[in-house]
């Protein structure tokens, strides 16, 4: 039966399984590196549809369906549809809902949505509450933008630290059943707000909201960082992680060697555009679970911490002017 | 050990408890019929906050707060703060969350919130996962309208199947160490949407998915509605009301004498701007865990299906032409 470990974090037992997934991802995020390990790569940031939000949701259905397909898993199999995005009222998880219809449970978390789905879905899995769950996570460079900052087509020019929301969308399907890798503990987070202002600074508000993540989770889980092949953060980009580990390093912990960013390892660097890094939902949902998924299951890593990162503002608070509050939520896969 | 029921319910065992609960509510509401079910009321739409939404925020916090203090419970015995609201990005979900400094799950469902997060907290404690947890939402007039419609000074004349947003907040610490209600079984809603576009009419885009649920929480737990001594929708309203029982009554079901609505409780009849009824998350959020939950330990009401019910569109997809897809969930509370 599943566990509490000390105060924040929970050791799921029976372990339930990533027992599929699948990842999209738009033009740009098609010429990186990791092109490869995306299951499909949209030549246009429509996709076909009329607005960039049509074509976000588009993704997250296509996502959903390539992760069915590639685990034989019919939609009636899936009892429960955990989702959320980035949009006002995460409407491409709600339109998404209803196109599927399944029994659904919408959340927020900002770009920390990934880690948060595969959280609530561990839970209901080894809770027994469900034998297999599908969660979900989208976002688009060009719906996000206009929503948060300014329309695309009037070219603002950005400062350095601020960073790409990526385009595209990623599905798991959890099961009671088996497949790989496990999800074997979560740490969900506590909200952290030191007072940043900056929207465009957003690896500098979530920082501390993924140590403290981390640290708890280290000390829940009585584990080191060497515990893990890697640890992964959600879309802290260049700025950010310098001030994670910097953080960390305050604490005693020096894990440079295995960490790394989803929003550094997702775009070409030579895309000056892209500022600091890769940022949006999908950014550690298609590194996670297109790319890490791969060489987990081609035995490159055993042991994997992902600590998705979200800031939880919105444009009304920001005029008001409040600060961004930011949360890290971590799930431990292995093999 | 809790089991799945049917295809979309879960009976919950050991049944977790509704430890404490609270209910805070604006100055139209505390006009109302139900104003002495409320622990606090506030005089000033603003509760003396710079702004709608920091209001909302505050009625937010001052629920969680009364909620802990009704039933001798400290912050460090909640385990997790389970929330959601109706603003853009659940901001008052998120700074209060902050300001809570409990690991957080960010839900959205619209006005569905509060058997959302009822359903999250009773699995989360039923399944071991939590001792306590702490489930909230709020809804405030001024913040909703401006958001999702206009802004209140414009004074814009609202046609009669308009609702009103109700200003207030409400919590509840589930918990499995005793209280009552018991949260006894919970049917998680599929997300239905019959087309209609018009955000005006938000009861007859709700009732569909009303109906949904409530259909499937029969037939899962193979009950008639003369189980429950009351169902009670969460913000159809008037029009929503009706066009449920008449869903209702081609499945062969004749509710009337056992059922209501929240939105068409909380209002003094007579106030005629409020259109066809309540609405908001606080609606069934301070109509059950105010109104409600004191009958029930008074022992007026033994069984009681409450059904919260949300419409998941936004101002984009309006006016983007799509329709309105809305999501109902049910939680059975039984002494």
């Amino acid at each position: 039966m599943s566990a509490r470990a000390g105060k924040q974090s929970i050791l799921l037992d029976p372990v339930p399984f990533v027992a599929s997934a699948a990842a999209v991802a738009g033009p740009l995020e098609g010429q990186g590196p990791l092109k490869g390990d995306f299951d499909l790569v949209y030549g246009d940031l429509r996709a076909g549809q009329k607005s960039f939000e049509a074509a976000e949701r588009k993704m997250l259905q296509e996502a959903c369906s390539l992760a069915l397909e590639k685990g034989s898993f019919s939609l009636e199999q899936i009892d429960y549809f955990i989702s959320g995005d980035l949009l006002n009222q995460i409407t491409v998880s709600g339109y998404s809902a209803a196109a599927l219809g399944r029994p659904y449970f919408g959340l927020y978390g900002a770009c920390s949505t990934l880690a948060l789905a595969l959280s609530w879905g561990g839970i209901l899995v080894a809770g027994g509450f469900a034998g297999s769950a599908l969660a979900a996570t989208a976002s688009h460079h060009c719906s996000a933008e206009r929503q948060f900052r300014y329309p695309t087509e009037y070219g603002f020019q950005r400062p350095e630290q601020a960073q790409w929301t990526v385009t595209g969308a990623a599905a798991a399907v959890i099961s009671a059943a088996g497949g790989s890798p496990g999800i074997t503990a979560i740490t969900t987070g506590k909200v952290v707000d030191l007072g940043e202002k900056d929207s465009f600074s957003l690896g500098a508000a979530m920082a501390p909201a993924a140590a403290s993540t981390l640290l708890m989770h280290f000390a829940d889980l009585e584990r080191n960082p060497d515990y893990y092949d890697l640890i992964v953060t959600g879309d802290l980009g260049r700025v950010g992680s310098q001030l994670l580990l910097a953080l960390l390093s305050r604490s005693g912990y020096y894990p440079e060697q295995r960490y790394s960013d989803c929003g550094l390892m997702i775009y070409n660097p030579h895309f000056h555009e892209i500022g600091a890094g890769g940022s949006g939902c999908a950014c550690s949902g298609v590194v996670v679970l297109g790319h890490l998924l791969r060489r987990m299951r081609q035995g490159e890593l055993h042991k994997v911490l992902v600590v998705s990162t979200g800031a939880l503002h919105s444009t009304t608070t920001l005029a008001q002017g409040e600060s961004i509050p930011a949360v890290a939520h971590a799930v431990a896969l292995e093999m």
